[in-house]
């Protein structure tokens, strides 16, 4: 079982969490604690044997922390998500193999795109691709027709698999927390359009990825996991962008498992991951 | 303050802990605690605010915790080292640098060396170098000398900074986990002597190092960290031990730095390491 | 266009070489050579502009090089390959997409497998699955029937992507530097079965993996590439197979784009790769 | 023996060069050969047996290759550097420590600081310390100050490591392509004065460091090498700074390590870097 805890910090937190699992007499199985001094906030993750009667440990908890804790006891550890993507493969395909196989660590509900090219792959793997074309429309009859898609599934978390249209603030705000982009470069360099491009013209030795929550300024959410690989100057932009795609897909699928194992809290856009 | 606490595991562990630190009003700045479910044992880190009176907290906590508990509060943070080296320069002369502008985490006692060719170094650091040559002398007249110089000073580890002896089981017996070694190879691949060469022959692409604690066991001590660097066909021995030593250096330096925060535990030819 | 060119090295070999391509009028667009002062023995690889009569290049350059020289010119850059495997899906789905997406560098004839756990995956792609089973059979039957498969199929290599049987000295004779396997480990460290297990015992820091060329050495062939990743003491020995997993793909895919794009020599039982 | 040579491509370039030296019976014995193919530009760099006649040589080949190649046999294995410092010592040390055990392929000729703080450190060592303040000075005065000690020394680079104040355009064009900086970020993410605390205020997970030549435009200079490492949430800004120090001193030797090995070439703000 996991219990999440997010508060301001005080003397005595942790005697207080522990102490009600004690009288409970239940076993903490690994427990991660930070406190961000600077904001003086408390984050707390706990792994301990299993309970019957969640309710009354989340009101035993709820009456002795802090009025502002958010309180999460054992999510369900099976979450539900919705993949946009445009016309790249790598990304999708990638959590296409571990749906099926079941070592996402998440469910795949549907997959929405707004070219129709990917639908063969998901058909492949018995997954619902609809189709939701941007052309000729405007940006907010675009956004209006996926969000009556995704609201036809439930859904834990929408990831942007290499989604390469830019979602309006208005869109974003009806999902807080739950859209992840896989950004093709080492945020903050070269944001923006065309980052194999300009880290060519850059001459950079060396190339990166970042998943994100999206927030309302493009590419500048939470940064939830970041990965390099080295380039030279053998490598054209072509060379960049296939060497970027593993590194993307390598990075969205360690985001992911983070937050799909309840690893990742959010807070003044910055991330504390508790990884293994 | 920090206070080390590792024992065997039973439920509420955390909460005794905490709470003893919760009645005297010690806040948690940090906590890390670890169980290995297979071995049943607990494991735990925690960084608190300043305790005046140490002596009582330790007595309050050894009555609550389990009679097999080792509690360790606040160690000195100002560990006391003594360098043993042959040769090679580049361990030694990172770690007499880091002891100079005092970023080592320890203060350099002294250095001992089977031959006298780094003296100079340490003489240019106002650090003690002492000259124990093997030649000609039974290993354990060897060791003898070398005890005897150990002795006459304050120490809390003995670290093996390219120290090219291997050391009887009588000699490491009196030194339990205190003697900090770094092996040229990815332990336990190329296990024994000329391990660069050996990659070398086997056409290896990556080679590491290995920094762990030394047991009676020739290489099979507990392992504190290890790292590994990629390496090619152009690399000739020399190449691979100009790059190894880079590496050397580093795990060295790494390990160290664990150790000496109080981040590293032992048990069972283990160790549990609270990373950053 | 790509040369390559193997034999004992001696003064003049480039300029033999890029004479004949000159005289052609053949622009050198890369060239990697690299000398094993050792072994005193030559390796080239040239791109060039396109040639129409290779036969008379290949002619023209036999003519001039040493006679014990192996010259490949412009080999077929999509090489037909046959995996096998047995029931870890990791390794296949990654080369099956990689496959159907054309970015392979290599066309996959079929996937044969001792287990049939597998065939609905290839089903999925339209990729031929055979299934020989090694139950209540001798080794060598088990092999002939392996052979009488992999005889149908035209095919330039065979990629054991995670096939967990030990072939026999004569089956290997049969496919010289035909045959590509994925170890699960940094080898030569944890040699033989369960490396997880045994790397969990042994309290490693990083685990790794190996692809090399099979020889009759069981593990001892030529390597191709390593990587490795770290490890700490969270990891129980089913967190390291999954990690593991993350990093045989990576590994495995890494060495063949360096096999079908031309790029890897053997001599010796070591290989010369020259990476982007 | 190295030579090197850069000029614009055409067809023959390669058999020009090694027919030279084949008539000469100069054996090879490694050659990288690279084209930059947008550019139309051909760079090489040849390791040869020894030739006594190297005036000749160089004859032979300016004679038949374009006119604007610049060739450049066996330059100065030694060559002469001076290091610019401020404050910082990690850095510094690595190079003197490397040049005192003469493994830096380079001789610090003095080290130059607008801090006196280093002198200490630099005496210890026997390296000539000046100390130039630019308090009370205009630039162009500080810079004038510079260049009169620069001017006493023979050199070939002088070396940025950690001087902490941006020279004038009018300063670096005296020095076109000879002065290398080490800058603490992974370029051309934060960009400007105090890229950790930007780093940290973002949240990201790496940070970097970048070696490049110094041109007039700020951090805008041809980059010769870049590293990165990773954080987490519990780096402070000044966890971020300690863990920066040790990839900048790695990523400044691993690149004078290229530079001085004459790997380094430079075209139109972009290195090609022949590494091992």
């Amino acid at each position: 079982m996991v219990i999440l805890i997010q508060c301001n910090d005080r003397v005595g937190l942790v005697a207080t969490i522990s102490g009600v699992l004690a009288k409970r007499n239940l076993n903490i199985i690994s427990m991660r604690e930070h406190v961000d001094v600077q904001a003086n906030r408390f984050f707390a993750r706990i792994v301990t044997a299993h309970e019957n009667n969640i309710a009354e440990l989340q009101q035993e908890l709820s009456v002795l922390l802090p009025a502002d804790a958010t309180i999460s006891i054992n999510p369900d550890p099976q979450k539900k998500v919705i993949l946009l993507v445009t016309k790249e493969y790598h990304c999708l395909s990638d959590l296409l193999i571990r749906n099926h196989f079941s070592t996402l660590g998440a469910t795949v509900q549907c997959v929405i795109g707004n070219h129709d090219i990917l639908a063969d792959l998901c058909k492949r793997f018995d997954i619902p691709f609809h189709f939701v074309s941007h052309e000729n429309k405007s940006k907010q009859q675009f956004e209006d027709e996926l969000a009556a898609v995704i609201q036809t599934y439930n859904y834990d978390y929408l990831v942007l698999a290499k989604f390469m249209r830019i979602l309006s603030p208005a869109f974003v705000q009806q999902f807080p927390l739950r859209i992840i982009n896989i950004h093709h470069s080492f945020l903050p360099a070269f944001i923006g359009a065309s980052p194999y491009k300009q880290a060519y013209n850059r001459g950079v030795k060396m190339i990166g990825a970042t998943a994100h929550f999206v927030t309302n300024d493009l590419d500048e959410g939470p940064i939830i996991e970041q990965q390099s690989i080295p380039v030279n100057h053998t490598y054209a932009v072509s060379d960049m962008v296939r060497a970027g795609k593993e590194i993307e897909k390598s990075v969205l699928a360690k985001a992911l498992k983070m937050v799909f194992e309840d690893r990742v809290f959010v807070y003044e856009n910055k991330t504390v991951v508790f990884e293994h």
